[in-house]
């Protein structure tokens, strides 16, 4: 085979000091879960397709990767729709399991399934792949990890509360300060939809109201009345085109537009809520900041949403998300149950942590000690100081073959290993081993019990 | 949708106290690892499909789950192929991608690749998902994980001894006592096969041979008969039939046997080296047996064989095995590149430390107090708590409902949460905390500092 072997395109391999980084962050964020009394689940990589399709709209049935059923799966299929020769009609008799695409719509599934052995309000956790055929670009995959927490079986508004301790919790444990976690809410876009007569366009509302910050005032003006939003409805929006100060000075303006809606004044309530309680409770490094522009995903969340943005001068996208959706297990029959998640990005968290260097540096997939390897005798003596560093935990190897010392040396160099030890005659003899320090080059030869004292 | 949703067959859902378990396995695992020296790494869950086809047989082939290609997969399809409507030669039209058979192809693979950035000698582990569309039966799946580890660039036997002590000192840790890791040698069998007259008849051979525990010694010796390997070879065998004694009294019989075969004779040496080093460095639990009759995986290995039995007493497969295999990425064009490693069997550990009730009490999901919510201003009084319990890593959470007492407790108790705080009116005022120990009945009226004390 001339070629040199590749990976799918949207794939990556991770070395070494990847799957150690990415870990840091992984582990991270489960601890923070945890403490928050988040549990683990984990569900398997495909699911049937009937779970999955349908639930993501075209686009996503149409990015959903599907398993080719095993065997001669062209024989059940009825002679007159192969002849057609049609893609799409084809897929659902040769596919019957497809790769998950996100986590909650199979979280929604595993809770519909175990019903009867959860106690509700369950807390979950899971940080699991997740696959989409998506045209790959920069920073965007065909195969990557979503980290989701998700409360299900409770409408209070504590678990927003919480949520936003939890994004502040973890970004703070990974010293990313100076995260925005950006709120809105559902209702206050229905609202003043309502408000100004455009109950029926909440969707070309949002989407030119999410442009404010990219094409300006005029510009979303523009698209509004050309969406058929009148002219006059737009004029009560002014208040929104200028919104500063703080958080509840914010509320206070979006108050008095919404004073006719109903719906509207239950979403200021809800953040007025949330507000009050960070505001008493605190922020370690995180900001709350009210975002009426916000409305990611508005098609299933029903209250608040939230997306939080890296600090400032870090060109970077959302690095995390959410919001609370009223009828997550509706599609799989299970009525009223009511949730609320967030979910980190890990690749864009990992993309930040690099930019601004906050990997700690005690990050290490390496070994501690190399052993040189002069011979069998002394191979022997080696493996068993190995045998104790192990014990105490201490990573420890010994260079395989009795290779020239140069070759040995340039090994430990190239692995970047901060000690290496050498047995030679004279050490067999003595029972010692000679220490080295590859940093300053110092050297001690000592006894086995001081070896390990001091690389452990 | 009033059919409740499933997930596919031989597939698996994890609810939190079996990824706890699982993880306590990983983690056990993965610390080993890497005080060995073994670093990891990850790869793609799906291949090209020419990376994995042709790799593990015609079974292997059929077994392997492909992808359908995305869009309109048949698009690109030559009409006369496709009138054929043979599901065989349709498979390579329509799909491009296959999901990962085994970790061991793939990392062949991914060495090839990146033979570049790799220090050789190369110890990586590896821990994920594979997948495998098998009859799914007790105990099998068709999403499973492995934990391999894997040396490569080296044929140095240091590296068989070090394998020995690993799992030596995984199973220590899992403080699972008395497993025996049995081994034997290609070059053993090769030997044998060779001094019977049945050199061209090694699968054979071994077939019957590795059946010796199961049929007995003269339904092998007929099935040897049978495949045309001579009763004067059958003969020599006999010393084989009755070996017992230490490793050295079976070294020496084999020695025997096999002193008219240079491979034999390599073979010989090579287990006595491993033998001598392991029982100069000794092991902490486990066992290690010469087995004549192993040849796992025959079709690849070509130095020793290592497979582990659980202790006695516990009717479960082997929960581990490898070997030598000196060709790894051959078929990836990269000659000489010398392997050897080994697997742990999750599936199996799981059981057998679940049978022999060997997860340690503390493994838990579980939160460690739950707070029971009375309102709004004791709700937020409840949530500064629990902050404070969290910053110390005590996992704490708050009903999120102001739900009645009984329904809060009912909670509390089927979730086995150790302790319950309650933060009525009267604590409120005076700023104290109840803490109730929900093993003994206690309660105490304390203060946050004592709280925090208390439950760290």
């Amino acid at each position: 085979m001339a070629k040199k072997p590749g990976i799918p395109k949207g794939t990556r391999d991770f070395g070494p000091m990847e799957v150690a980084k990415r870990n840091y962050i992984f582990n991270t964020i489960k601890a923070k879960f945890e403490t928050f009394g988040f549990q683990p689940i984990e569900t398997p990589s495909f699911e049937n397709s009937e779970t999955l399709m349908g639930k993501y709209g075209d686009e996503g049935d149409r990015l959903i990767f599907k398993i080719l059923n095993s065997g001669d799966f062209l024989g059940k299929v009825n002679d007159e729709i192969y002849a057609e020769k049609d893609a799409q009609k084809l897929t659902s008799k040769i596919s019957e399991k497809a790769l998950r695409y996100d986590l909650t719509v199979p979280f929604a599934r595993y809770v519909v399934q175990h019903q009867n052995e959860i106690e509700f309000p369950f807390k979950r956790y899971q940080i699991q792949p997740v696959w989409r055929a998506d045209r790959p670009q920069k920073g965007r995959f065909r195969e990557f990890y979503q980290c989701d927490a998700d409360v299900v079986g409770s409408k209070s508004l504590w678990q927003e509360v919480e949520f936003v301790q939890l994004y502040d919790a973890v970004f703070t444990a990974l010293r990313l300060k100076g995260v925005t976690i950006k709120i809105n809410n559902r209702k206050i876009l229905s609202g003043i939809a309502e408000v100004i007569g455009a109950h029926d366009k909440l969707i070309d509302f949002t989407v030119a109201l999410d442009k404010l910050d990219k094409i300006g005032e005029e510009k979303v003006k523009e698209e509004m009345l050309g969406k058929g939003i009148p002219q006059e409805g737009i004029d009560k929006l002014q208040p929104l085109f200028s919104l500063s100060g703080t958080f509840e000075e914010q509320v206070a303006v979006l108050g008095e537009i919404l004073n006719t809606s109903e719906e509207g004044k239950k979403g200021i309530e809800e953040l007025q809520f949330i507000d009050n309680a960070i505001t008493e409770l605190g922020l370690q490094t995180a900001k709350l900041q009210l975002d009426v522009t916000l409305a990611r995903g508005l098609n299933y969340y029903t209250g608040a949403i939230f997306e939080v943005s890296a600090p400032k001068g870090v060109a970077m996208g959302s690095i995390g998300g959410g919001g609370r959706y009223d009828d997550l297990t509706g599609i799989f029959g299970l009525k009223d149950v009511s949730g609320v998640g967030i979910s980190f990005g890990l690749d864009r968290i990992y993309l930040v942590l690099e930019e601004l260097d906050l990997f700690p540096p005690t990050i290490t997939e390496n070994i501690k000690v190399l052993f040189i390897n002069f011979g069998e005798a002394e191979g022997l003596a080696c493996l068993k100081a190995i045998k104790e560093l192990r014990k105490q935990g201490v990573a420890a190897e010994m260079y395989p073959d009795t290779a020239k010392m140069k070759k040995q040396m340039n090994f430990a160099n190239k692995r970047e290993v901060p000690f290496v030890v050498m047995v030679g005659e004279s050490e067999l003899n003595s029972k010692t081993y000679t220490l080295k320090d590859m940093a300053t080059g110092e050297q001690q030869t000592i006894f086995l019990e001081e070896l390990v004292g001091r690389l452990k």
